[in-house]
């Protein structure tokens, strides 16, 4: 079993492994010995049996155990929700001793994370993260939230998990795509923090996938590097911004698409523009859009590209606009500045909007200097 | 000028004086200049002419000033209005470096303190309490909270504000009900924590009203007490337990009543009932409840008992238990010991539950060792 740390000021561990559903008891008896405990998933997770399963291997050693499904996608991620869950924790008297837990992807995740945050002015949870995208991002480091209809994200805390169980064999009933977009968080972690780890994934003689061997090793060094950012900086106050390389452009794509584009797409699709618009426009030394592009096509994560040109230019920078003055009047973008190091570049709105254009038209014209590599993809 | 600070992680001020609202662009200068504010309040404080005065007050050194006005009443601190405001700052594009400024009682704190702590995961928020209960107690420490159909302050935060100002002249328009409502909580302090504060109203000539001479160094000594109480618990663990003296019972009173008893008087009702309780049962050496009777009653915070005489048993302890099993199985009440010292107690619920039923049954039967002043009052 792969573990990591993380010394928070209620320090929790990321265990890493197969298997780990079926020994939760042991895994988490410290936590949820003689208490209740809610767990909360998604139809999609239920059904695949992982909720049965966690339920009958924590029941004997809780005080009862209470489910609660909702149906699978961003769309849940929603205040209606939010405030569903919390009456429902306070129908079945849930007390600040008690414990949630959130089975699933980000979604779930980031949802049950900012329920527990705020339920008694905070309770407990545990994150079992069942997607390779909450295994390596979403689930460690405690920033939970839930979406507004004007944006992702606009409202929740920052409050961190008391234990993350990270299963591997959940990853092997992922559909193919949403491996993939865990795969684009994956890439991500590369660019910015970790030149070794994007050699690795440029390198390897066939695709990343759930049967993988080193699978295992790959999550655990996310998770370092996740922890180490957090570590540094809990708050998003500098530092952690790093993990947004892509993520400016990525959620003006998802908002725009309504959700049909994934968060893994999403993000894929900013971290490609953002590198052809450092490369433009003279924002860095690091000449990788090339091979940039061929790893990205080897997970499938640009298909969308042909959907997003024909989006209403409009609409993705008004959606960007708003994120940006909602973070204040500048805009801070993500530059890959050499293999696996970035900078942090703040700059005028306005500045980045031209840029943004130009990029936009390349694109529109299909004029950008990469290939996509087959079928559309949201 | 009063001035107390309370040095949690990030320190803040309490200033105490007249006169604060008409100049408070210098009170809030460093925090406002330059930034977007939002003024929440509620329709009777702003019908006196606090949100326009202080709208004026503030404007020019601001980027702009927005307000939104709430009906009043307990009922607004709601999840509806909560994720109502969270929208609202969010199609104005607040971003994390704007604020916002709960203007009123109580209830207008906690529901805009809530939302300050999570829109974007905490933007900065100011306090101007405007009820004598809000001044010395709400508005300081850091405690947020809505409530849920299911019971009151169920979904919350902790997160303290960056300022808070407490014009005394706000105070010459409260009804005399409300007034009396902060007094409440003021002759909690008192009983818990101060003897010398406690035999200062009992001796007072006439009672304390908003023209009071002393009223400033009154509340000043309130928000000391509520600051040291703070510092030392800042998150509940244990000493700050002691503010809920009267408000297990209280809080059960208010929402049998759906809300017509006010916090003030149902915290009353709880502090003599326990009183009572603790005399009866030996709980206490402190033979308190004829001079407390006495205290109470000059401030008519008494006269809703002929109210909750007729209310069912059921309802009222249905209530209270549901609120502490979410608290955890047992119940710790805090029972007076000597003059402005108090005991926390965990007992099981059912021991609790036998006293309070001894207690009721005698307030049915109109034999409570106690005397009403006169007119009823919810
Ligand atoms: N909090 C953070 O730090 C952070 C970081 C990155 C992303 N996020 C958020 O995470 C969300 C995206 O997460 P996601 O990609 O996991 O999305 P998701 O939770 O929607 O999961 C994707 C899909 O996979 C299904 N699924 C989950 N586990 C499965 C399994 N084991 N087998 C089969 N199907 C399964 C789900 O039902 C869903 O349809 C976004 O809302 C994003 O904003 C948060
Ligand atoms: N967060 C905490 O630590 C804490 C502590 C104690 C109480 N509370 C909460 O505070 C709330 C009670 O506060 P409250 O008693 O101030 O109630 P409130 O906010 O409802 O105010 C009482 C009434 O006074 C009116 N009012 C306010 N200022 C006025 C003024 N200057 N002139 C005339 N009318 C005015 C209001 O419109 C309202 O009708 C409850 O919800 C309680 O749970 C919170
Ligand atoms: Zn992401
Ligand atoms: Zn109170």
């Amino acid at each position: 079993m792969e573990k990591v740390t993380v010394a928070v000021e209620t320090p929790y561990d990321v265990l890493i492994d197969h298997d780990l559903l079926k020994h939760a008891a042991a895994h988490l008896e410290d936590l949820i010995q003689g208490k209740k405990v809610l767990i909360v998933t998604d139809e999609n997770v239920a059904s695949f049996g992982y909720l049965g399963n966690l339920q009958e291997a924590i029941v004997g050693i809780t005080s009862g155990v209470d489910t609660y499904v909702l149906p699978a996608g961003e769309a849940q991620k929603s205040a209606e929700n939010y405030v569903a869950l919390q009456g429902h924790l306070a129908t079945l008297n849930y007390s600040r001793s008690d414990v949630i837990i959130a089975l699933g992807g980000g979604v779930i995740g980031d949802l049950v994370g900012f329920t527990a945050a705020t339920y008694l002015r905070g309770i407990d949870y545990i994150q079992i993260p069942t997607t390779l995208l909450s295994a390596i991002d979403s689930s460690v480091g405690g920033k939970t939230a839930i979406d507004l209809p004007q944006g992702k994200n606009l409202v929740g805390a920052f409050y961190q998990p008391r234990r993350v169980l990270c299963d591997l064999d959940t990853f092997q009933t992922l559909g193919e795509t949403i491996f993939e977009d865990g795969c684009a968080e994956l890439i991500k972690y590369g660019m910015i923090l970790d030149g070794d780890l994007l050699g690795q994934l440029m390198d390897r003689e066939s695709p990343l996938n759930a049967l993988s061997g080193d699978l295992g090793a790959i999550v655990k060094r996310c998770v370092e590097i996740k922890r180490d950012v957090v570590l540094e900086d809990e708050h998003d106050l500098g530092l952690r911004q790093m993990l947004n390389f892509g993520h400016t452009i990525g959620h003006a794509v998802e908002q725009a698409s309504h959700y049909k584009v994934s968060h893994g797409r999403g993000v894929a699709t900013g971290m490609i523009l953002t590198q052809i618009m450092a490369e433009k426009e003279g924002l860095t030394e690091l000449f990788l859009t090339e091979r940039f592009n061929k790893l990205l096509n080897q997970y499938h994560l640009l298909n969308q590209l042909n959907l997003v040109k024909d989006y209403d230019f409009e609409d993705l920078t008004a959606a960007m606009t708003n994120d940006k003055k909602r973070r204040g009047g500048e805009i801070t973008e993500i530059f890959p500045d050499s293999f696996g190091k970035c900078r942090l570049e703040t700059m005028p709105f306005d500045q980045y909007a031209g840029y943004l254009a130009a990029i936009i038209a390349d694109l529109k014209a299909d004029k950008l200097p990469i290939v996509l590599d087959g079928d559309e993809v949201a």
